[in-house]
């Protein structure tokens, strides 16, 4: 059986030992030759869920093809089988992060395509890993209906997001504004639809295998298209908050990885053996750190910090404004131990250095615990990883398995402790109310203005 | 093996033959005897999920006691078992009714208690239908992990109804205005801290059973706690809004089974073949005319019609208004065919009446498929009912599977084409807002107001 090598998933406080070889595995032959019986056996109980054979001939799922291109085998042929996986690790990271900056420089909208992008293929890696674990059984239409269902979510949560943050747009738009009155009963029947098919699709002989697809495609679709449409309402308060949760998370992968090879002792979590507590320690304080200086870099461009908002006049994106409290430098007094050690009285920061602080604890402390889950995960189905999308890496979602906990928690942060409603769908409700309600709340909004002072009360004439 | 008999899940369009009889069936024991094997054999492959054992000493899952009370047993000794179940399901069903007349009595505030009740309770059948079907391997701390799951999803879902529906009351306590300032927050951290929980749980030899628990839970709260939660929104919108789709459904149960049972022919569908076509359309037409009906009745009573709000001056709910258009009775003129088969130009009506047959028509045609699903489900894994909870009908969830998928179209039709946003939350959302975001509001919605002639333009002094 082929003996299980792990990388560990988001490259988290990495093994203080020898990266592990790709090479020389023999892939694992599918030892399950489908005999058909005449008498027509109920497929679901003799397979059972991958079920009635014993542990051996499971079939492993075999390992995909290794994709590393053709020159880079060449250019590195002389080296060993250890440092040609190093070699190709290394630059295939160095070309993700240039491929990534470059998508910076093109704007927010072609960041939510990457969003799209690495959601779409993620939900694929995860349901092909279904299939793989049941693949011998052809279950009818299932995965039509896997993709149906990742479209009606999507559907669901882009529309969301198109009546929240395009409404000038919607106005102008009359299908569009039909689309967007009438959004949840469209997607709601268009999941009917879907949850319809698959009942008629029941067949005799797979049930408990048809309904765990089912909710195997419901889980994945829970963690991916859901977390991240977040990202992409994370994107919208502006580019800072996507970039630097982001790249807290892969600077705690690196430094914890680097903390571990080299003062790597203590064991960390046994579904990780070869992290550290030494990398888990030394990449939290090296995140923070790099958290606070790239939240100051960041803070001073209104490229980064302004919210990203569409303007019909232009029909595009647009990230000007005036840069609310958070992104205008501010003095602190420092408290009596920083005075000792900086030997100065004050400071000025951007408060949302304070902030950035937060999120980089979060991505070193809670942040791993979704690498943890996916390590499991994949130990679970005895995969090594869930794709071998880019060569020395594996699939997409060994690289973002992190991230997905790490993009819910900016979320409820901004909403909880950022900014209040969103403005522009405050005003949007408010417009589709009835005239009396309007005009009780215009009342009342009046009152209160007037109470805080922000308004001055006029006399009627 | 014990012999598959299917009541159908909920009562829908009835099987045409004698019902099932539940005396006399062997509890099936369980086959499977834990031999504790030295070598630590990695029990998740050797279990596999539920798994590497032949198909016939999968363990049946053996239905759970009989629990009809001793009198009646005792009063219905001399009857035939068939007719002695018939009884017993009658008086099961006359009782339940009657109880809900007794609850809808009492008032909203004890309705939301049953609709919890119920939640709780059906996750509980689907939940230990899972343990049933892995119960042999102890999976570390998983009883605890569910429940818990349980708590964090009501916790959340209860908070967002206390913030929407209860602002004057939040206003008035200050611990309340924190918990419900960062609700969001803090149900995040609560259900991260259960994740982490399960992420420290996994142990090497019930990985997979593990995550499969993880699924089913995640499913399960989907499918109950959620759409409970819309129940219950759609109570605060008005009783009628609850007891027309809930009673139409449970009309749609009882005469399509009466129309099968006496002119059944035509099979309906494989997953429940005793389901016939004209029990099918029999249950519609009549669902329709029960629900026009049931809608002229309870739109007369303010009782019924007016939203549910929490009065904090009385400390209670309230159920007065001023009936909106809806509840209030117009005269429509006859389509051609309708004023030959009436013989009259005009009727009066409720506008709600038409909204009726909306959903009457989805408790019919769309409802039974919630049905459909908990009859592959309950085949998928072999049990007869979900559990034993009423005598004569099996569980909890055997009677309400129809009602989840009703809920949610009653909610997405309310939000889509009857209500827009609810203006408590819109003015409690501006009152948050920055000072000059409120202006700016303010003074759109003073020119939006001024241009549709809702309000007078005031003269500067």
């Amino acid at each position: 059986m082929l003996e299980l090598r792990h990388r560990g998933s988001c490259p988290g406080p990495r093994e203080a030992v020898s990266p592990p070889h790709r090479e020389g595995e023999a892939a694992g032959g599918d030892h399950e030759t489908e005999s058909t019986s005449d008498k027509e056996t109920d497929i679901d109980d003799r397979y059972g869920d991958l079920d009635s054979r014993t542990d051996s001939d499971i079939p492993e799922i075999p390992p995909s093809s290794d994709r590393t291109p053709e020159i880079l085998k060449k250019a590195l042929s002389g080296l060993s089988s250890r440092w040609k996986n190093w070699w190709i690790r290394g630059i295939l990271t160095l070309t993700m992060i240039s491929l990534f900056f470059l998508i910076i420089y093109m704007g927010s909208f072609m960041l939510m395509l990457l969003v799209l992008g690495i959601q779409v293929k993620c939900f694929h890696e995860i349901i092909t890993i279904g299939y793989r674990v049941y693949h011998s059984y052809d279950l009818p239409w299932f995965r039509t209906l896997s993709w149906y269902f990742l479209l009606c979510v999507n559907y669901f949560f882009y529309g969301e997001t198109v009546a929240d943050y395009f409404a000038t747009f919607v106005q102008r738009e009359e299908q569009l504004q039909f689309l967007i009155r009438y959004h949840r009963f469209i997607s709601f029947a268009l999941y009917l639809a879907g949850f319809c098919m698959f009942v008629l699709s029941l067949v005799k002989k797979h049930y408990r295998l048809q309904f765990y697809m089912f909710a195997w495609t419901h889980v994945t679709l829970l963690i991916t298209v859901t977390q991240s449409h977040l990202v992409i309402q994370n994107l919208f308060e502006g580019m800072i908050w996507f970039l630097v949760p982001i790249s807290s998370v892969i600077c705690n992968d690196i430094t914890a990885y680097l903390f571990g090879f080299f003062f790597g002792r203590t064991p960390l979590i046994k579904l990780s053996p070869k992290k550290t507590w030494e990398g888990f320690i030394g990449g939290f304080f090296s995140t923070v750190v790099f958290g606070f200086i790239a939240a100051y870099v960041l803070s001073k461009y209104q490229y980064f910090v302004c919210p990203v908002e569409y303007r019909s006049d232009v029909n595009s994106f647009v990230t000007e404004c005036e840069p609310s409290e958070l992104f205008q430098l501010q003095t602190y007094s420092l408290p009596p131990f920083l005075k000792a050690v900086l030997r100065q009285e004050r400071v000025s920061l951007y408060p949302f250095q304070i902030h950035s602080i937060a999120l980089s604890t979060f991505a070193s402390l809670i942040g791993p615990f979704g690498g943890f889950f996916a390590s499991g995960f994949k130990r679970a189905f005895k995969i090594k990883d869930f794709a071998n999308t880019i060569p020395g890496h594996g699939g997409i979602m060994d690289r973002f398995d992190c991230q997905y906990l790490m993009a819910t928690f900016v979320h409820v942060y901004i909403t909880s402790f950022i900014r209040g409603p969103n403005p522009s769908k405050v005003l949007q409700q408010l417009l589709v109310l009835q005239p009396e309600q309007q005009l009780n709340i215009y009342k009342t909004l009046k009152t209160h203005l007037i109470e805080k002072g922000i308004l001055q009360p006029t006399l009627k004439v």
